[in-house]
């Protein structure tokens, strides 16, 4: 049976709380913004009560236009022993100015009598009152019932009652949470099953994942009658996270028949994962599920086969329905046949069984103990193939560069890089400043080569990264540099790998300008100042 | 109920389809012999039939001497419409020598007709004949039930003949695989049941994590009456992934009562983990369940609080459990009461009031807002704090330092430091070549310092870790250097950030050797050649 589910995000609120994650007010306005447009219900965005910063950011959001979702504010029952109207953290909830406030309360015997170290009435009255102050002011609340499961395993009247005073209350959800992240799905379904039976309220789930459940945890509840699923968008939390909704949504809305956000914007998850993990300055690792860069990579040959021959023999879901993209990989393991594959879309007469194919496939595996890797640098491994068959005509010659790095007790670092190329059997020498050594490089390659071609002026570095993939020597291992470059219609990746970080770098730079060059020169638009292109 | 669970894994065979992932033979038996040590029951190991270099790994594996574990090759039932005796894959795995053989075959009649291209009844042959083959050779057969879960849900019956066969045929084991890693508990729980009742045989259970429910799936099949568990122990497979085993195994050992492996091993789920990771130049994201670094990582303050009060509060299983360490992180929402606790740990009169307190957090964020992240780098965390409090007294003073890098047509990349620094009024100037010009910089620093501090002599980095924190304007962005040093007995971090890679290297690598110099100065061992210490 189809049915509509709420999401409702807490990337900027639980999320926050993750290892290494910050985020300024603008970030959080930004991620807002894009929460909305995917259609996604509810955005928890910060607890107004204990942040000073999150205070900010609700003045300032009052200001969005927001199509879709709705603004929550996050806080805790009032403390013990006081009047509502006297917490001060109650009192920043309501000029936080939302109209939806989430409120999480005990639900574990425990940690009602050794954490907040008071009696379990006043903490089935602190609830009560707390979302009873909050309604009476016009709020719709949501109860985060923290501890639910862990709870009921120990005390389940007790957890049971927490719910209970919440409902009189008037929350409008009684939220469920594996705080602690340990449970399993055939007990979330039977405790939920119970909740469900007990309560007219709606229910909603919050799991962690620190037994690696949290999606097929939340999952479960919905199946079991939950109508509404809590967890961060691309699932970072206190420490192994929470629910990751960009799995969560896909899941229920094209596996199990659910409504969750507007049909059309399900090809936005994709985008909307890797734009708030670069807000957050988290990488996100490649086999994350739906969202990640090697979600639709295919590697082994078997499954190459098979997914060329029939999408769903080794798909769960299309990559274009997600707006993700399939990724046949070149590897060993892929085998001849892929490799032979790549080589025939450069000459068509290419076979599995051509001397260049087995070449090409050592050719490969040596560059890649030496640390390159061409699974995501395709631009690379294009002019290597190239190379490799003889087909490929440099479009300059590095004479030599010479980088110097300076530092003083007076003077900040700095970086700047000499180079002289020869083109056509002219040559030119220029020099560059930049932060740091990398930079001063490139900005210099660019400028002796932009003498002779102009178009690379349109080109310009837009992901610089580096990985050290032998650890154990520290300075001295190997490291592999990947840079994506634009000209502000296509996008590539080309890769180097070296013990200096330098001479990486520049194997990378150089792939990255031939290749423009190479690119422009097949469709008629390279320019070379002052040559015909057919007198080099 | 406690139940013996059989953990198999596949690291080496499903493991090795991960983008990014290749094993050498010497990987691949240093890593079956950690397995073993922990206790797992099988190793996959390899395909002989589809890789030459996994036949040479089962030739040298004769040698090892496994205490737990039996060794497994894997390969697919024999090619269609030939005897079973003519295919050279089954006479590889005959040849591999192993006690066990895993066998996967076709479940889904749509894979049969459009993938192998053959009829219903030719893949059931396949399937018997070749389990038939090796049982009639002696060898123990697991049965990979390729896409069981997405074969039964288009044609029952069909699925079950697959099985069927199998299990005619003497197979030990039906794995039901859930091949492209689309399915939910419910659905996996519902299937594994009729399997279970349908079949006198032993099921096992093997999962993908497209959906992100690998580890869940497991459990639940477990809990449904599988009583093998098949994944890769560190979660890496083809696409998304496969079941995470050092996941399912505290989950299954210490949440569900279920033994997998030695009682005595379970403290080496997290060492395995990370050697794992090491030899297949993985990172290991610290949200990773149970093994990661931030799994046990504590950053919200209630959350502080709790733990502090009673561990179970906010853990759902103990960190020495399973050898992994709790971590109390110092950040702007960890909040002033843990910026005092750290500061009174220096001294004591400090508390959560005192003015330097509050100034100390205003330091950090605006060192945060830089690219500076204490969580990991406690040692250059201790000398800020130090510094900020007046009680650092810096061991040296640097002059200068000129970094020079070349490259030409003729001559490979070469990197030197030339460096100039100041101890107790006596200066020192030497200059030091190295792979890279952070290499360079770091012996050249080191041979300065060497003169007046000889301990310097015992250290050495084991850890340089580069992370491009703002890609946007890409080598322009700021870049944050990590550094992990060892004297030989204990191991400390230190961070740098700055735009430029050489002043964030530079800024570490002083914090690495000041913190020596610090411990040894505090211990009583330094010596500074020429003076005694009370001189300067």
């Amino acid at each position: 049976m189809e049915r509509r589910i709420e999401i409702f995000d807490s990337t900027l609120r639980d999320g926050a709380q993750a290892e290494g994650i910050y985020f300024s007010v603008d970030d959080k306005l930004n991620i807002v913004k894009k929460l909305d447009q995917l259609g996604i219900s509810y955005i928890e965005a910060g607890n107004p009560g204990s942040n000073p910063k999150d205070l900010e950011f609700f003045e300032r959001a009052k200001m969005l236009e927001l199509r879709y979702a709705k603004l929550v504010a996050f806080g805790s029952t009032r403390r013990k022993n006081i009047p509502v109207q006297e917490d001060k953290n109650c009192t920043a909830l309501i000029n936080a100015d939302t109209d939806i406030i989430s409120i999480f309360g005990k639900c574990w015997d425990l940690h009602v009598t050794e954490v907040l170290q008071t009696t379990l009435e006043e903490n089935l009255s602190m609830i009560y009152e707390t979302i009873d102050y909050f309604v009476s002011h016009g709020k719709t609340v949501f109860f985060d019932a923290e501890h639910f499961f862990d709870g009921y395993k120990r005390n389940a009247e007790y957890a049971m009652q927490a719910l209970q005073a919440a409902a009189d209350a008037g929350a409008a959800c009684l939220v469920l949470c594996d705080t602690n992240g340990g449970c399993f799905p055939h007990e979330i379904a039977e405790m939920t099953t119970l909740v469900r039976e007990r309560f007219a309220t709606a229910v909603g789930i919050h799991c962690h994942n620190d037994m690696g459940c949290a999606v097929a945890n939340s999952i479960q509840a919905i199946q079991c009658g939950a109508t509404q699923v809590q967890g961060t968008y691309i699932g970072f939390g206190e420490r192994c996270g929470n629910t990751n909704l960009s799995t969560v949504i896909p899941a229920l809305q094209l596996k199990l028949g659910h409504s969750c956000i507007p049909t059309d914007k399900v090809k936005l998850i994709t985008h909307t994962a890797r734009y708030i993990a670069e807000v957050a300055n988290y990488i996100l690792p490649g086999y994350t599920p739906v969202v990640g860069k090697s979600a639709f990579a295919h590697k082994g040959g078997m499954h190459v086969d098979g997914v060329q021959k029939l999408r769903e023999s080794f798909e769960s879901i299309s990559p274009e329905s997600v707006g993700n993209n399939r990724n046949i990989l070149l590897s060993e393991v892929a085998g001849r046949t892929a490799v032979a594959n790549k080589l025939a879309q450069i000459d068509p007469t290419i076979t599995r069984e051509s001397p260049v194919t087995l070449e090409v496939m050592e050719a490969l595996k040596e560059l890649e103990h030496r640390g390159y890797q061409f699974e995501s640098a395709q631009a690379s491994l294009e002019i290597f193939l190239l190379k490799k068959l003889g087909m490929f005509k440099p479009f300059f010659e590095l004479e030599n560069f010479r980088i110097i790095g300076e530092q003083s007790s007076i003077n900040k670092q700095s970086s700047s890089a000499m180079i002289k190329i020869c083109v056509a059997g002219m040559s030119e020498i220029t020099a560059a400043e930049g932060d740091g050594p990398v930079h001063a490089l490139d900005r210099a390659l660019r400028k002796a080569l932009e003498v002779f071609y102009p178009t690379l002026a349109q080109t310009r570095l837009i992901d610089f990264k580096v990985r050290v993939i032998e650890q154990r020597a520290a300075t001295a291992s190997i490291v592999r540099v990947l840079i994506e470059t634009t000209d502000g219609i296509s996008v590539w990746t080309t890769v180097g790998a070296s013990a200096d970080i330098i001479e990486a770098s520049w194997n990378a730079l150089v792939d990255s300008v031939e290749y423009k060059l190479l690119q422009d020169s097949r469709s008629g638009t390279l320019k070379l100042k002052g040559f015909r292109l057919d007198e080099i």
